[in-house]
């Protein structure tokens, strides 16, 4: 695992961890600010404030998400792609959703973070 | 629209009628050797064998296959992402499946290749 791929991690764990507290305005602030969000069951989702109602909404409905990467790689210098997988638990449900996720990082300015963001479940 | 847009939108349509047409060794082809297809209701699938078996399963039970590129932007000078949206129809079904992907490109030799590939539907 190189230094790229545990960077990506912290900032995982960052994610997880305020969406968890519902801090949305966190969660918001990791994605640049045009950037794409591509849920499933939704139109496409764009730009940040759009992004962070959209992770409000979510988060009052569930929680106890992970993050785990599964591969990052560079694009040039600016821009990686992370695959990874996730979970998350609806209230009032014993049973987690599982899936997986493909994320687009840009550095801007010195700070990666997040241009595009989709995910799906396995089931 | 740039000609880089153009370019893979011509690919998309070659997809698209290998695609319909059931030629999925074809539609393999047009990804890399060790891509990944991040499918909903499915693992991660990992390789362009495993990838001509996912189409060719899927080509059995649904066609009509249209892909629209919404952007595209370059990553360094040999990666591109697309955003996009498609729709498919189930064999025997009035109502078409509509959803939307991100790809990765990646340029291998002079040709660009699809190295990662997720979508999800709207509904």
């Amino acid at each position: 695992m190189g230094a790229r791929q545990e960077h990506h991690e912290k900032l995982n764990d960052a994610f997880a961890q305020a969406f968890n507290k519902g801090d949305t305005a966190s969660v918001a602030k990791m994605y640049t600010e045009d950037a794409y969000l591509l849920p499933p069951q939704s139109e496409l989702v764009r730009g940040r404030n759009a992004i962070q109602q959209f992770w409000q909404a979510v988060s009052e409905q569930a929680g106890d998400l992970k993050l785990t990467t599964v591969d990052v790689e560079p694009l040039g210098s600016d821009a990686a792609r992370e695959i990874g997988s996730f979970s998350l638990k609806p209230q009032g449900q014993q049973q987690e959703i599982v899936g997986k996720y493909l994320v687009i990082w840009q550095k801007v300015g010195g700070d990666w973070k997040l241009a595009t963001d989709i995910w799906n479940t396995n089931k």
